[in-house]
């Protein structure tokens, strides 16, 4: 395994420090910590997967639970404005992602939202049937592009290997649309969204970034770059709960040019005349379809509440320190095994998750879980670790590679109850 | 106010009992009212638009919420099964609606799921561009046609009048499909779905039937009626909470020759391989696009449980009996004002619920709501009270015409606080 300089000259920054301990003791976001339940005896790798539940969030379900729907029922719609919901919590994710609090709205899934926006993006560019996306990109985002094409068959889908970068040798006059995923969910490699938007602009067609791997652990700014659309998901670095709404962004000047099929009653401008015909609402509004699940919405506003008072920049700054951390301790103690880093070396180029290629990378991860170290695995051979710096501590990283040299040392991976692969992981 | 002959009989046969609190004592279903939080002093009619709390939501949050999330985090997929949830309650609503456990799956919201029937009922007609629906039905309903028309350009939508009945004279061989709610949200009208389910067939057309007004309230018999979709909420008379995820029903023989548009990777066929191109999962699931709201979901459970160890028939004798009282007691009661009964006078062909017309129906809504008695009012003149069997009991329905009774005849509505409409209602 190669040593980066790079990752060594932070390595000898940490270690000199001696105790890691002290390292986090002087960490400015030490306090976010403890706003989130973290069980005992766990070190929580996969907050890229699944966020942990804010300590706040039990009161808000209390609230919503036993006050708005027991108590005061229907009401609620208006005296909880639970009608407003999927804007206001709109207005909390735009301001980690660099957007207008008008131009993000809270709703449906990542999935249902992409299918509105590539409708959307397309419909701006009506001349033009070429969609592009990274083949690489997660799964889901492709099958959505195919279900647009099962309705219009006119469209072109080029998709391009493992680099980002490669989608600008496809771009030319007739390209409508191109969705890249802001931070490869496999490896965490970044995505330049100033020059890949510019790329796409100045061949006329129309950006779509997911975010759902990069908001809320690094400063994203879709305003400043000129973003046409973007979506992603808030049960992750968002800390929103298992399966939480989705956000959808619009460029606040494309809101009535543009036109998607997805529409319903929470959308319409005048929703409780129940008109005939469907006329949407002024801005953002327009992009909401059916009723909203408002339990799952509260339980999101307490993971976005926390956001309010954090520093994004100080945020990015943590998260690189830990995968920088985490990458040069592996290189320094599990040198001796077949680890290969899956991710970037430069942090700047890197998320906040590193991704580790093992053999036996499946029943390595579930050695891991069995110890406390919960990551992920991805086939074939991929162990995702997650640092979310809002709660996950220099010391947590140290740990974490102790307990994994100690798996690799001891073959402690090679067991009946670790090899045996579930049916869903 | 003209007085039908049947609804004068049901009053003397309760009326004779003399306390109607006797004859709640010896309701059948008397036992499912403490199974639900009601607020003291509120008679609540308006569970066709939200239903109460489960008490057994509370816990079954709390379990979800501190355990399952907080505490086994991302392998509570796994092991508290969240991601068989939408097939497990799918299972529930199933028996609910007559449909076999693998034909029905709770996901995404009413609209989103029309949406993606609709395509799926056109794809399994490719010849045929006539799409019919009631031009009175849920407007959003209408919204999604809207929708699905913008994307095929050679759609015709016809919409027929107040009565469903009269869509039966727009059959002929270009219909494709035809959408029809089940109980008219307005007046609370039942749709035959025997006869207009065959003649809908007849012509080789493909049926949807929207059941967001009858499910849990009546029983239905998809398989029994060879329905070919069906879709509708659970936030009414199925509890499942605000906003609470909606199901889906395609009948089994559809499953394999039927496409739909919104594909995404929780119903593919094997999510965790992250294949590049999409293989819809066998069965049911292949209707679910993206990650769903677990939390939501889970509230849900709660109210579906309940349902468990009910009898639909009973619920619907109940059901007949207290919306029958209501009408019995308006025309006995408050004659003497401009109330029109806006619902069918004949029990079989209504819903659950009792519309009422009155020029100042917002205003005395506001005045029954002030008291305690919470309907629901839709413009320009209708007040809609809704009684869910499995809570309501005989002798609210006496105490809310009685309340009625005293703010018409005290001209009580008549204020500046009842008058003034609030912007969203």
């Amino acid at each position: 395994m190669a040593q980066t300089t790079q990752a060594s000259d932070l390595l000898k920054t940490i270690m000199n420090v001696k105790d890691l301990m002290e390292h986090d003791q002087n960490d400015p976001l030490r306090s976010f910590r403890k706003l989130f339940h973290l069980p005992k005896g766990v070190i929580y790798l996969d907050g890229n997967s699944l966020g942990p539940a804010p300590l706040k969030v039990f009161q808000e379900m209390e609230t919503v639970l036993r006050q708005e729907w027991a108590e005061d029922l229907i009401r609620s719609w208006n005296s909880a404005n639970w009608w407003g919901l999927t804007d206001r919590l709109g207005g909390m994710v735009a301001q980690l992602i660099g957007a207008d609090a008008n131009e993000v709205v809270v709703c449906d899934t990542t999935s249902v939202n992409l299918h509105k926006v590539l409708h959307a993006a397309l419909s701006l560019n009506p001349g033009r049937n070429k969609v592009i996306a990274e083949a690489d990109c997660f799964p889901s985002d492709l099958y959505v592009i195919e279900g647009v094409k099962s309705l219009r068959q006119d469209i072109e889908i080029l998709l391009e290997g493992r680099d980002a970068d490669c989608i600008t040798d496809l771009l030319d006059n007739r390209v409508g649309a191109v969705l890249i995923n802001h931070v490869d969910y496999r490896n965490g490699h970044i995505r330049d969204m100033v020059s890949l938007t510019r790329a796409v602009h100045d061949v006329g067609g129309i950006v779509i970034w997911d975010l759902s791997h990069s908001a809320g652990v690094l400063p994203v700014q879709l305003k400043n770059c000129e973003v046409d659309f973007a979506v992603g998901c808030t049960y992750k670095y968002l800390n929103g709960g298992p399966g939480a709404p989705a956000y959808l962004y619009a460029a606040s000047k494309h809101h009535s040019e543009c036109n998607q099929p997805l529409i319903g009653w929470f959308g319409h401008v005048r929703p409780f005349n129940f008109e005939r015909s469907f006329e949407p609402a002024t801005g953002i509004r327009r992009f909401v379809c059916g009723t909203q699940p408002i339990l799952s919405l509260r339980a999101l506003q307490a993971g976005l509440e926390i956001y309010q008072d954090t520093n994004l920049n100080q945020i990015r700054k943590k998260s690189m320190a830990l995968t920088q951390l985490f990458i040069s301790l592996l290189e320094s103690e599990c040198a001796s095994w077949n680890l290969e880093i899956h991710s970037p070396l430069e942090a700047s180029q890197r998320g906040s998750q590193v991704s580790v290629r093992h053999p036996q990378a499946y029943a390595v991860m579930q050695a891991l879980i069995a110890r406390g170290v919960i990551g992920d695995f991805r086939a074939p051979d991929l162990m995702r670790f997650g640092f979310a710096p809002l709660y996950i501590r220099y010391q947590d990283v140290q740990e974490a590679v102790e307990h994994l040299k100690q798996i690799l040392e001891n073959e402690e991976w090679n067991q009946e109850t670790f090899l045996q692969k579930a049916t869903v992981t």
